[in-house]
């Protein structure tokens, strides 16, 4: 389905394309010190999330990300951190229109005042707005090629009402004929340049809507598009909460099992998929990670290796370093959960073991990856099994749902 | 401050208030199957928590509850297993124009048609608005009384815009002159009754605002008064997520240690009461839960047992019975850590007592107490030592912070 819709853009949008991200507010009203925008969660600013949503999609070329000047060397180091590789980061001005001019000018000339390629159609985004969908994109960006403009819009929330200058009702405004208007905004590259080259100071300090400004300078009438709630801007500490759950979900969908080539571990790898399906979680089962099977090292952000042997870190050290090599934890921590399925002869003490599998988590911890163990005793008794599963299935979704850090090189029993 | 904010309440308000929460809502938005008033996080359904929101202010007398048929039941037994007394359960008409008013009559007629002391003053609010807080239900009741009406408002977040008929820009809104409206408002009992019997059917049908109605049939203009961003409306999944980090947040912010008699134990409490302060956790450091000191059981959430003896599993059973004589873990799940501290010479295997952990553990889950065991190492190396002590307050405060039912009776290594 993703590739469904780069194709379709591809074909489409046949004409250069850039984004404006402004992100030079200080986030006063989360009540947190840093801007919202710089605010980390999984290990990353919000902000390299946001920049990640339009660098994967590749009938965008360059992205212009405006900062505060104080904040220049934070976001370089965001965009190396992170590899991120379509973005230009330019400091920005005393309000947000003169921001996004900034934005908007430096895509077509370059520091030394030589002129670029210059888009046809630019797409300011807030950078604080993450989840934005591709198809959206493209939407607005067809809409702004043919009309000059063209903004998300969503239906109100609340009734808005006005109030008189002592406080009091005045009257409220028939919800059905407004709109909030909403990020992202779409313009031809000449009708956003012109508007701003146009617009009165009092415009530059106090406006709020570019589509006002094209609308007022350049007679264009934008396109207003209904966006998906997904949309949403995070303003509060509890949206960077949502946010970050949002991110959890989508990580958490599904999950591979590596069973090894035991047939006892293969059987526990069936069980468990069809109890984390319950739950939700779709689980593919491998015997191993080579050759085919190695593809899902580059789409699952979850791993659960079944071991009938508790000296076998070694397969979660192999794991650890094929991962490393796809380069798979740079933008999310991946998730690694070996499960030791103990025999009934088996009372080895695990005391040693413990230890170097906390050095290993500890470890792998510094490159992103997640290490938890799951001790299962094998039971003849159905009753005794059957509550170990399920406390298998219960742990490793949680674990695989909160990505607690804490919790990494923990040998926990089921 | 919770007293004196109670205190101040009482004083003003000398005339009877009661409350009715709208609850009948479909929750279409939040993509959920079910209503989102009747989600749940931390075992307990989001309506739950507006109601103990009312119920813990001593000025208000009655709340009126207003749900869909098909909820009654499901809504009496949320009155009934979380010991909601000042309820009083109503079923809803067609809108939510017919609901607030089946609401308003519920407060001055039994069902029997025989009269009650009607509330001078109403508030209506949100259900899916739990965060609510007492000063600010003050003044909107204050203002009620005193003019009629009042209702709580918000910075619009976003531009208004009216579209044309065609889905184009045709102007924008000043900013600054609109407000959001948004819940509780506040009523003279007369006033609102007054404005139902009035207002038409198809303002029963399509109206949107009790302020409105209020102004046309009584001319009552309302006082507006802006409220905090907690008020915010529960709308979309994202949300239930913020309002559960919220209640964690809220739930995590101290905790109490218990570090009996030794001298080792009482050492570490100290240790742990500084690093966890560090992290933002307040912590107290007590000797045991006797006599005065048994005060932390019932305003404590998080409690932290210190034991150098790994067969003291009996503190944790105790702390649970009068866990269970206080009726603490009704509205919040309660977090108990005990923490093993091993001494250098104690190299007992543990699987016997990780069997009774798992059994009390899961004995406690029932009760929605959250027991947690962690296993700390004596070292005498300072560098091994601190780095556990560091292990320690990472799991102690991950697992206050997240609550997760799943990992429960574990016994984990610091
Ligand atoms: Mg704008
Ligand atoms: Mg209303």
């Amino acid at each position: 389905a993703g590739l469904e819709k780069h194709i379709v853009g591809c074909c489409s949008v046949d004409f250069p394309v850039a984004a404006v991200l402004p992100a030079g507010g200080s986030g006063e009203r989360t009540g947190l010190s840093t801007p919202k925008q710089f605010c980390t969660f999984l290990n990353r600013p919000l902000i390299s999330y946001t920049i990640q949503t339009f660098e994967r999609v590749p009938w965008i070329q360059s992205i212009v990300v405006v900062v505060a000047k104080e904040s220049l060397d934070l976001m370089m180091d965001i965009v190396h951190r992170f590899h991120h590789t379509k973005v230009l980061v330019v400091h920005g001005g005393s309000t947000r229109h003169r921001s996004i001019f900034n934005g908007v000018c430096a895509l077509s000339k370059r520091e030394d005042g030589t002129a670029l390629v210059k888009p046809k159609v630019v797409i300011i985004h807030d950078a604080v707005r993450p989840f934005v969908e591709e198809d959206f994109l493209l939407k607005i960006t067809m809409a702004a090629k043919e009309q000059g403009a063209a903004g998300a819009i969503r239906p109100l929330v609340s009734t808005v009402i006005a109030a008189t200058s002592e406080g009091y009702l005045d009257h409220s405004l028939e919800r059905t004929k407004y709109k909030a208007s909403e990020m992202p905004q779409g313009f031809l590259y000449d009708v956003i340049y012109k508007a701003y080259l146009s617009c009165s100071e009092s415009d530059f300090e106090f406006g709020t809507e570019c589509l006002h400004l094209v609308l007022r300078y350049c007679g264009t009438n934008a396109k207003l598009i209904e966006g998906p709630p997904t949309l949403w801007k995070v303003t509060y500490k509890r949206d960077l909460a949502a946010a970050e759950s949002i991110v959890k979900g989508t990580l958490s969908e599904s999950a591979c099992v590596v069973a090894g080539g035991s047939k006892r571990a293969a059987e526990l790898a069936r069980v468990l998929q069809k109890s984390m399906g319950v739950l939700g979680m779709e689980v593919d089962v491998i015997s191993d990670l080579i050759g085919d099977n190695a593809k899902s090292l580059s789409s699952k952000w979850n791993f659960i290796l079944i071991s009938m042997n508790i000296h076998s870190l070694s397969e979660v050290e192999k794991t650890l370093s094929m991962l490393e090599d796809a380069d798979r934890a740079l933008l999310h921590p991946v998730v690694i959960i070996w499960v030791h399925l103990k025999s009934l002869e088996d009372d080895s003490s695990v005391n040693e073991e413990r230890a170097a599998m906390m050095d290993l988590a500890s470890g792998a911890k510094l490159r992103n990856v997640l290490v938890y163990g799951i001790q299962l005793h094998h039971s003849k008794e159905a009753q005794l099994w059957e509550r170990s599963v399920e406390r298998l299935t219960e742990i490793s979704s949680a674990l695989i749902r909160d990505r607690t850090p804490a919790l990494i090189g923990q040998l926990l029993q089921a």
